[in-house]
């Protein structure tokens, strides 16, 4: 498997002191992801959780709904120079029952990013039709718990803190238990993963449960979140207009700034309990 | 043209505080970029400089090198439900020499992020060939006057400072005078206007430059920066090391951890002087 970091000389500049250290960064490689053999997407990405990588983008495009709709995950062809694996491109081999899906998506590829969306062949399809209603999910969560969450995560994010280069994402019951906890180069990876895990894990839907990211809170991330049956969604800076919008008309739970005893509820306040 | 920012009720907590009151959110909309008629793009984006968004990602790819090689660009079709112009769609024309690489890249589509490359048909084509040859760029910058160009960002971010959610870049001469600055939900649209500004300003290559982003240096924010002959690129936080491998072969001064009086430098650390 990948590295998830790679070692480099750097020269480190403080004012007037110079020196030439080693330094960590964080490892950024490209997947590519092939469904039945023919290419998906391309995504750079952090090596590692691929496999889950995969799902979780295949499941916020609306194209596998559960883990009985892949029957097998490999890493396929992809040799570098000497003939090595480079554990770089994946081939998802659907079920019967998924397989239509892809065709009806495959041109509406959607491969989005911590700023939105990007390779859809029409505007049209960027919202997303949901899977679950989330209006029905009546979670709660105590304020208190929310505002415990972003340390937990921060604590959680091993190659974050040798190299301060990589996002992070935490799904948390509602009495803030954490569930898993993912780290990416990209914010939308970080959430593939753990939603990838909630689907080998049976987890999807996800009620009674806070998505938490260490960033922004983008349109993107929203549709992931409302795609898997997640009902909060917490990010640790500021939320979109769109982002917003979408959270307001899928019942979901926008909370942003979340910072110490601090956070704006966006959207659908009445989860968030003091 | 489309608003940079939405006002939006929060319910804003702190510690057993809450009250209601209207808050600005960064917009994020769709923009399909579309190119002689056909799709070539969608990417979400912050409103306005859309012209340059759009030129600035050929030009990322390839496929026009000047302003020459575009011969008009309007907002086209795109109407809301009240059959209001939406600005969220808009059509590139380009001249004879530009349309054969259209062919070339098309089914290659980059379309990018803070995070990275996606909709890439072949993992092959990621390292676009540069243009320029930044190794003969001789360029140098003080220490100090880059220490100085974050403050001076932060201080042209507009939007930034009303919202919080937003991503900038900008361009300084080796003096430290500042040439454009350019806000955008998306990192990488951010650069992307600020290519953009150069294309229609004849700037394009920018030698004796520095190109300053906000947040991290991803590959592909070093392969925009080496397409536009820009021999320096410093990021306020952490450089991958696709990044950093991207601008050692290229022969860019990769900075990262620009905070004051600061800085690591990845590669090409002769270009600063202290």
């Amino acid at each position: 498997m990948g590295r998830r970091t790679v070692r480099r000389e750097v020269l480190a500049l403080k004012g007037s002191d110079q020196r030439r250290r080693s330094d960590r960064l964080v490892a950024e490689e490209p997947l590519e992801i092939r469904v039945g053999g023919d290419q998906f997407a391309v995504t750079m990405r952090t090596p590692g959780s691929d496999f889950e990588l995969a799902q979780g983008l295949l499941h916020s495009e609306g194209i596998i709904a559960a883990r009985d709709d892949v029957s097998s995950i490999r890493y396929c062809a992809g040799t570098d120079e000497d003939g090595q694996q480079t554990y770089n491109v994946l081939d998802v081999e659907l079920t019967g029952l998924a397989k239509p899906m892809l065709d009806v998506v495959r041109r509406n590829t959607l491969m989005s990013s911590s700023c939105g969306i990007c390779g859809k062949t029409s505007m049209d399809s960027v919202r997303t039709m949901a899977s679950y209603d989330l209006t029905t999910d009546h979670t709660t969560i105590d304020a208190e718990i929310l505002s415990s969450l972003p340390d937990r995560l921060r604590d959680d994010q091993k190659v974050f803190a040798s190299t301060g280069g990589l996002h992070g994402a935490g799904l948390y019951d509602s009495e803030g238990n954490t569930i898993v906890v993912r780290e990416d180069i990209g914010r939308h990876n970080a959430v593939d993963k753990v939603l990838g895990w909630c689907l080998e894990n049976g987890r999807v839907p996800a009620p009674g449960t806070v998505l938490l990211v260490s960033g922004r809170a983008s349109f993107e991330l929203v549709q992931k979140a409302v795609m898997a049956g997640i009902p909060i969604l917490a990010a640790v800076s500021a939320p979109s207009s769109l982002a917003a919008d979408l959270a307001e008309e899928s019942g979901l739970t926008l909370v942003g700034f979340l910072r110490g005893q601090s956070m704006n509820i966006y959207t659908h306040a009445e989860r968030v309990t003091c």
